[in-house]
């Protein structure tokens, strides 16, 4: 018996990387055990940000899912589903976007956020972000969605979307719980947060080589001028890594005393950094070598997950139209035959 | 060779009434002589208005559809659809939500005047219902719109939306086209333009004794108190009625110079009226009749229509995925198998 059901994903925005990695697709890969998931690629919501290079959407998407699939997201146990390949998504967003206000949308803090940051007038779209990952959640009934604590505010409006649904018309919508991740955010190669478009990113696509080279660029403590200068490890993040990746305690132990000690030099510190961190990633690399090594599979799996979730989908906007009273649902089609006109 | 491809509807508010009759429904049958028609039942766009009674959209969606087809409108020769038996409206509308801004859909005249005259704080559908409104066309790649004035500034953003997709991605969509009805605005039974809300229709399902009745109660020259006194023709909605739909001329001009020299009373004008009224509505009743008789016609006009309407709309769905490259469409799949990807 699972303990519900769980609704998570990313925007195909680009190959997953190691913050990924320890933020979310490790705890995804747990979470299979105990909820059923459907783990979603949201296509569509990459063109609140960007409608103008969508050609990159198409190879995007494959290299989600392959970064997924290694890291443990499992097809058999679990739904992997393309937004855009459940059109029923954008359906139910437009029924939702009757019963929220515009005023309240613009009360969304990451919409506050995204419009300063982007610079631009904000779209439609971006606007109705919020709604549409309402509806992306509803539309599985899931009762539970790992997130972020910036997508809290999500979480909050798609609860009112489906109590306010549920008291119009009928209780069919589970009120989504977050279940905040407890990972810390991972620094970047310059200590910065992990992100992609920051360029400090290691990736899971990457090979050993690539791997070594980058550890080996990594910003460490500036205060350190000479290998005998004592060092800092609080703060630093190649002994941050150590702490997360490197199997061997005594080892990070070890260099830790040396590194206070003005005992060893950082590219020492990182080259042991880099074997650990290669050894860490090594079962997920020999999983993604398998993965793109059979052309059709990650095809395959996106056609026969989505076609898999659109069925329930179906049947949720089965029970919508049915509930709102909008035709095509069976139910008032069935009554109206025997309606007198007139 | 027909001139090219028109898309209007309604929203099924309720029974047609004779606003409707002579300013659309008349020009509508007209029309697919010359056009290819797609009637459009709008029954999201009612949502956006009022979402809390939606067990009466049903019932109106055929009130509407037999008003229609009383009136002319010909599912042989034109398709019906009912706009929540396609729901590739609501994706496209979804993409189309990308290309516009919040601020361009803030200064539609439509949306001000209702967040005035609804004295509500606007639903994010409110403000998004004329991006539905283009999709609603755009999905039949239509070129030609039937329009009242108030509705030009929804055309025009239609014009837009279809440029800005056919500029970023490829073009498919011709620019529609607003036809602006000729017909003048219909007096109701109080003299001010008929409309349903305001209690002053005579429906096209009304039978010759409540259109009889109503007659009787029309609004006249108020300034007249006896039938001695000479009256006003001109601003009289008595007379405009009967300019519209007495064929007898001869009447008309007869009663206009007794009433103008005093030498009619009102009720005999209205009378004759009536009279005249229920003959011009005599086929379109003959044919109300007919169809109201056939228990399952306006249900199977009405699927049968839509699911016409529908491959034509999976067709433009399939060319717009295709070309803003979202997955499944079906090129972009076949290109990504080939996809080396890692």
């Amino acid at each position: 018996m699972k303990k519900g059901r769980i609704l998570t994903g990313h925007r195909p925005t680009g190959p997953r990387h190691l913050g990924h990695l320890v933020g979310t697709l490790e705890s995804w890969a747990r979470l299979q055990d105990e909820y059923e998931c459907y783990f979603l690629i949201a296509d569509w919501h990459v063109l609140t940000t960007d409608y103008s290079h969508t050609q990159r959407i198409q190879q995007n998407i494959r290299h989600v899912l392959t970064d997924w699939l290694a890291a443990g997201s499992d097809p058999e146990r679990s739904t992997i589903v393309l937004q855009s390949g459940v059109p029923e998504h954008a359906e139910l967003a437009l029924l939702l976007s009757m019963l929220v206000t515009v005023a309240r949308l613009e009360r969304v803090p990451t919409y506050k956020e995204q419009i300063q940051e982007l610079r631009l007038e904000p779209s439609l779209g971006l606007l109705a972000y919020p709604v549409l990952q309402a509806a992306d959640i509803l539309i599985y009934r899931a009762d539970t969605v790992p997130v972020g604590e910036d997508q809290m505010p999500h979480i909050e409006l798609s609860r009112e979307l489906a109590r306010r649904f549920n008291s119009l018309y009928r209780n069919i919508f589970p009120e989504p719980q977050g279940l905040l991740s407890t990972a810390p955010r991972l620094p970047g190669l310059d200590n910065r947060t992990m992100h992609a478009s920051w360029g400090n990113a290691i990736y899971l696509s990457d090979d050993r080589e690539a791997v070594r080279r980058k550890v080996l660029s990594m910003y460490t403590d500036p205060t350190r001028i000479h290998a005998t200068d004592p060092g800092h490890v609080e703060g630093n993040p190649v002994f941050a890594y150590h702490d997360l990746f490197n199997s061997d305690l005594h080892e990070v132990e070890e260099l830790k005393a040396r590194y206070r000690a003005g005992k060893v030099g950082d590219v020492e510190v990182k080259e042991r950094l880099a074997r650990a961190l290669n050894d860490y990633l090594e079962p997920l690399r020999q999983r993604r070598a398998e993965i793109v090594g059979r052309a059709h599979l990650v095809d395959d799996i996106l056609v026969q997950g989505t076609a898999r979730a659109r069925l329930l989908a179906r049947e949720t906007m089965e029970k919508v139209r049915e509930d709102m009273a909008l035709a095509y649902s069976r139910g008032a089609r069935y009554k109206s035959s025997g309606h007198q006109l007139g």
